[in-house]
């Protein structure tokens, strides 16, 4: 067996400790491993590499991902995915591991179909927003950023009376704006899964200046509904005139960085179990972390099932927590 | 009803995330909250203050903990149980929450019985060796400590041709020195609760500098049985002459810092749900993270129950992954 | 003699070890030391609190400021002043240290020759834009906090074919930017001291693309001509359409954070040497680092000297460097 | 004309940014640059690779040296010299830049004379002890991960009555030891340059006691007279036995990790200047930077001068500032 491992989709701190579990557990069970650059784009292009164990010695401490990552047009065509299983077939790969989100497992999903070739994958992206896995690699990373950012800025906003709002990555998950907002101890947080106006945000900024609060910031998820923190400071501004506002956009940085020891214990595991599983004979499931054991799941089932990380309890915690 | 929170035992990251979560949920509820300095001792001492809202401002990011630890003899003794519960009743205190580690819980177990009053425990200790919770408060900040140390030392390490070795914590539990040695991508990692000797360790160290790796990093668990780093450095010296080997003890500072956002989320998710349970009329129990739910356990059953959380396959997964 | 401290403008990492050095300093020598809260307008409003080595304890390592600092209009009238001056009066306050930027200065130096109070004022801003030290407190922790998150942003940045823009302090001193665009490898830095149009920038980026850089980064000075990250963003991606231009605007996390070693000494060297100074009789100076050397200088000549740290030589060695 | 670069002794942060600084630049030039791996190791073992702008790509951050060091016996001797002197003529290197401390410089100066090859050396090691430059390469860096170790430490020491004590490296210079400590804010500091018994220790610790101070840490620089941090702590426990006394031995991890903006920019203008020096015809001296600016000095007068970088002012203060 020749298994193919590569990351498609937007990269996730703990890929390339993921990718270092795949090639070293192959490697060790006496199957060779073939890197795909750029993930679907790769395939289709032909972009191969063979990878040893040195391939991927000192890479399990480094964001990004050594095999690049790329977002494919051409592979959602049949013209594409043809192309791409031709060229896997010229290199001998008769297997694949990928690591990303639902746009590569929906790739997956069809190219194992179509073309009957094994694949297993596993989760891999800052936005925690994928079922059958309570975490995804790179979002304890992420919130770990959001929450230096939170303390640096609470640093400044402690020595001033002002209002500040970090804007930061989730368009359909506020996980990291919820679980930031949390440990970063923000006085309120815009979520895209939670409709809150700029009528009562401000009602609950007023509540936080009568308890006399030292500093007051405002967590804001960038597909909250009110158009980002820029509007919102904006807007609240109008409102309280004498609140002078401040506003950091983290953008791109959230997906950077060093991985944390938990994720990349978490990319170790899931990378070690899927060759596990693909040598197992099992194919189109996605493997996952539940409670302290790894799992799969049909990546159908990943698909199709919509998951809903914020309980109505942290919810509601954090606003008792903000008092 | 007055409640009294206490640190006690060893400091741990996130106990100051998780006294601010008792102090807001209980009086957000209506109570009043006291802070008992120095735990037990605070107790034998009246060393007792009243806790707003604003005594627990801008600590959520602070390592160590604002109400102090301190190991106490006197409480082993009914005397001292009996002075401690005299103070408490004179300051109004009905009802105790405590965070710590098992001297901490057995503490608690005891003196509610004896005095019948009702006390809820959380696990607070970067060992994360207690039945009832998957995670304790703080070792996911020091696991990263630890992580970080050694991608300093990989640089070195992969600069030059030596062996480091690198002493962590843990008398009783592998738990830092497995998962950062996981995390750290360490050639192999000696345990308290495994045993292997030098000639193994030897053994494993030759298979390494065979597969051409870069660089070699040991760790070694304080309480496994070769009796530490610069001991463990010194007997391989011997045997490979040729070695350079260097050692660093991280000691005292896997206890500090600025707590990781997991620990943040899981402070203020235990605080919070300890007073609630108080508030229900529970006593005598941990509140524990099982999967991603919050549980209680008797305190009994915590103290009476052995747990491993180093599986096998963790293990067999560690050795595969370092060739 | 009795010592009023205090801090003014904006916030800067630094300040408090600062105050922790003049604190001590001054009680060293025998002298009482006041902190006065919210810079000048705590003077007007006699927000003052006596200082012991205690009050300083533990705050070496913490941002912000906290003394706290505002911006005070009502300093600027005479009025406002005379205010000030009896409050310190009645205070029994005698002599003044001030801690922040130009503004601050000219606030002392107006104040002490009104009324003729000896002062010594601390370079104390993020922004290194004062003639009369080599460095400011807090440029050298804002620089790394800078080059931190531009190392996260390349790590995504160089898993993906993308352009980033990341906007950094500074509306009219390109020192940030142009330290911390060398530090973090930028491949284009826009400066408020130095014109460069879209055009030029443009042109820069095609030079890049042509060398084959598997990533791209750019950093704009909030105060260049272009009218910063999102304008520049927008106006190169209308141009290279090819391109997915991603913005971060780091705004006011630059302020926030641990100190450095290096803003750490700095501060201690200058609080101390402040003190000595004004035991020594020096009045209306600041100092500042020269070299290794600590020197003052009178502040009329801080206040009216242009400094322009960005030599030539820099800008020339950062095109290079970039290729 | 092809330049040779490498580095050599001790490796320390920035020695890859600087690498990266003189690969382009040469380059910008139009020269060819070779690079040379472990040091003088990889001259007699001809182990050289032909540098391009991409193979310093992307590591402006990187910890370590990516030439790899190591430190070489045969060099010392003129056989090995004159092995070393025919592998770079039959690659057609004609110059160097050497980067790490006094033992690099002292085999530079040498080979340099005995064929006359000219050669630039730059001041690459964290312990600061060279004339000739007010700061080396990666002792910024090395200097904040220390204060990074104590604030965490702090964190514990502040939640306990104990004592700790932290081992730092420098074997003759105490210049980690007390920048570190004066950064840190330590009660004591035990350097190499200044004899201090563990009687005066004691004193220093118990007014630090009678000062009611919450915590109290003592650095250690691993070459002070009383054998290191171990043996301190046993003798002053054995004096004071209330205390309870806890060690950290940072070790190497002090080497490594990602160079600070100080050190990348330092990195930068050194490698810059170094290749400027080289084209002009300049050669056995070492590029340093004093105050703001870079200048030469001839390594003869570089290996014969001490240099005492720890004035008594700084002695003074950091007793003064430890109340």
């Amino acid at each position: 067996m020749k298994v193919g491992v590569y990351t498609s989709g937007g990269d996730a701190p703990g890929m390339n400790a993921c990718i270092r579990a795949v090639v070293r557990t192959a490697l060790h069970a006496g199957k060779s491993v073939v890197g795909i650059y750029q993930g679907y784009q790769g395939m289709i292009d032909a972009n191969f590499e063979e990878m040893t164990s040195r391939s991927v010695s000192n890479i399990i401490q480094l964001g990004g991902t050594i095999l690049k990552t790329a977002r494919c047009a051409a592979f959602r065509t049949a013209e594409g995915r043809q192309q791409a299983y031709e060229h896997i077939k010229a290199a001998g790969i008769d297997a694949l591991i990928g690591i990303g989100g639902d746009g590569t497992f929906s790739g997956a999903e069809v190219f194992s179909r179509e073309f009957d070739i094994p694949v297993i994958c596993i989760p891999g992206t800052i936005d925690n927003d994928l079922y059958g896995s309570d975490f995804t690699l790179g979002y304890d990373t992420a919130t770990n950023t959001v929450i230096e950012a939170i303390d640096k800025i609470r640093d400044t906003a402690a020595s001033h009376d002002r209002l500040f709002f970090v804007e930061v990555m989730g368009r359909d998950s506020g996980c990291i704006a919820l679980n930031a907002g949390i440990a970063g101890g923000a006085e309120a947080i815009l979520l895209p899964e939670k409709s809150m106006g700029i009528d009562t945000l401000c009602s609950q900024l007023e509540t936080a200046a009568n308890s006399k609060k030292a500093s007051t910031i405002v967590i804001v998820a960038e597909g909250e509904e009110n158009g980002g923190a820029y509007k919102v400071a904006k807007e609240v501004k109008e409102r309280f005139d004498f609140y002078d506002t401040k506003v950091t956009i983290l953008g791109h940085l959230q997906r950077g960085g060093s991985p944390s020891s938990f994720d990349r214990v978490l990319a170790s595991r899931l990378g070690y179990a899927a060759v596990k599983r693909l040598l197992a004979g099992e194919s189109r499931v996605m493997v996952g972390l539940w409670g302290n054991e790894i799992k799969a799941t049909p990546l159908e089932e990943v698909l199709n099932r919509k998951v809903f990380k914020l309980s109505e309890d942290m919810l509601e915690m954090m606003e008792v927590l903000s008092i």
